[in-house]
């Protein structure tokens, strides 16, 4: 008889404790239970502050799942002016292996160690009703002082920033995924860098070096829908409207080529890597705070009343609203490919 | 084209709107920044304390998946002592469907109120590469006091206590799950009794009684096989044996009727909604303090020192050794109820 058991359920005690019991990140001495087998929860001493608690799941078989679900969830909290302490994944897994769990959950202990988080619970399974391994992340953040931030912030008169630059993540993600199609148009290192982008990918740094200037209004991740799609939603959650100019935004060479080659708008494309933040008073004071960590960043436009509209002044000239949530270009240059793919064979 | 955006990702904002952004579970003073469109975060205040944080998947398409989500994690919250006051969601759907997404936050919201918890943040998506609905929920609780409990803190001497009765959680499933196959040989107001067995999932309230009386060593709830199953695990946690007898076992007449007829172990059958927990000292000051807040329970079996096994003393007289983590009935009995529907189809 086919026995689900075998099959679907818990992972057994032997590959967690070689495992999820054994790569726990950084080992914060503010964790009092760790995992361990029959605990189904964690326990942590917190000192009288705030906590920010941000959660994000990464599906699909790309091979940086483990670690890329640490550094998007470690974003989310320190775009709110915290420092990233605690993270718990939920592990799915289409089939039982081994190998595949095992590399998952050492990207986990590796991404985390870099943040100096520690991993304080969660739970692994092979599950029914999926195709590809889902990890779902939470990271809990401690706020340094009592500011936090929030997207909601912005105000007209304040300045937008930007860090590194426009579409970091969508650059690894293409240089990776259509690695193939790519190779014949463009230089072989210059794709083998864009694909090392997504090491560029956490803005912990910049983001707790914005919020100890105490001049940031509002911060915000640019995932999908871009750098675009990141300041329509800023501006949403604030009630604004926004002005920002494209001859002032960084791109990367690496993205302009890939960008080019494929005909999307950079600016449109996924861009976890890059930080945007909305802030009064001294510039200077934001941008050498940054520089002195190794993060480059630029002033690119303004944060208007909303009956002013949502604009970005194109570099030949040309205005462009943005009127609703911004379509990412990955999707589009993703199916496109697919289905050029599926015609071809 | 085929635009994959329109089908996949993030929900739009009208629908969050209408759903995760107004059903938010109780209006908890502590939560200083509540879920909103642009917001990938939550921010709670804390005092001084200990926190707990549990994160358990349910996937299937159960009717009370949301319901299911949120007392499942809050239980495991409870058994280390903690009340549940924060939970936060990633809701998976394999299509786009407004209504199902509703109903599950609706759920989630009622569960939460019921626990006076408050939902501060989540992600909710129509992904690739599922077929059902998957919820993974992550509540966090504050430990009252300075006290917490773990499933390892059983030691040999202790008395083990139980809640309610056996195979909570597998009697409703049975009961619903299979409702047509055994309507024929069962009592139909006895299976509809049966299936409201889910009322009684939640064991924060007894979590709670017994960890205010100070007499408990180790709290557990047992899930995936069975109170067998849960005494295993904690008895594995802890270091030691067990001896528990079958006769002191409160088993349900309802849960005794379904697996007599489907020929299954009550005492291996999934079991939320059961407490068990290891303890010193008198134990009429544990079963008073449950009784005044409607909790039945009873003392049905002691730790032992680990060379003296693992062993439940069947009704029977036969003695019965667990030696390795209990393999669930409900896998078993499901699996071969499929197999009759595909021969007799």
């Amino acid at each position: 008889m086919y026995d689900m058991r075998t099959t679907y359920g818990k992972l057994p005690k032997e590959v967690l404790e070689k495992t999820v019991f054994k790569w726990l990140g950084a080992k914060r001495k503010d964790v009092l239970l760790w995992p361990a087998y029959g605990e189904d929860a964690a326990v942590v001493d917190v000192p009288k502050r705030r906590l920010v608690i941000a959660c994000d799941p990464i599906t699909g078989s790309r091979k940086l799942l483990g670690w890329l679900s640490v550094h998007i969830n470690a974003n989310d909290v320190a775009v709110c002016g915290a420092k990233p302490a605690w993270f718990s994944s939920c592990i799915l897994l289409p089939k039982n292996d081994e190998h595949l769990f095992a590399s998952i959950v050492k990207q986990i202990h590796r991404a985390a160690s870099e943040l100096h988080v520690s991993v304080i619970t969660g739970h692994s399974e092979v599950a029914l009703h999926i195709s590809e391994p889902i990890i779902i992340g939470t990271m809990i953040g401690i706020v340094e002082g009592n500011k936090y931030y929030m997207t909601r912030g912005a105000k007209p008169g304040d300045k937008i920033l930007m860090t590194k630059t426009a579409a970091i993540e969508g650059t690894a993600i293409l240089a990776t995924d259509l690695s193939e199609a790519l190779s014949s148009k463009i230089d072989k290192r210059l794709l083998k860098r864009a694909s090392m982008f997504y090491r560029k990918i956490s803005v912990v740094n910049e983001a707790i070096k914005i919020a100890s200037t105490g001049l940031a209004t509002a911060m915000h991740d640019p995932t999908e829908g871009g750098l675009l799609g990141g300041l329509y939603e800023m501006s949403e959650a604030s009630g604004t409207g926004f002005i920002v100019y494209e001859n002032a935004i960084p791109i990367a060479r690496e993205t302009k080529i890939i960008c080019e080659t494929l005909r999307c708008d950079p600016l449109k494309l996924i861009s976890s890597g890059t930080l945007i933040a909305s802030f009064r008073g001294n510039y200077k004071k934001i941008i050498s705070a940054l520089k002195r960590a190794g993060i480059k960043a630029a002033i690119i436009g303004e944060v208007v009343p909303k009956k002013y509209g949502r604009k970005v002044i194109r570099s030949e000239g040309t205005v462009e609203s943005i009127k609703s949530t911004v379509t990412d270009e990955l999707w589009r240059i993703l199916s496109e490919h697919l289905l050029q793919k599926c015609g071809t064979n």
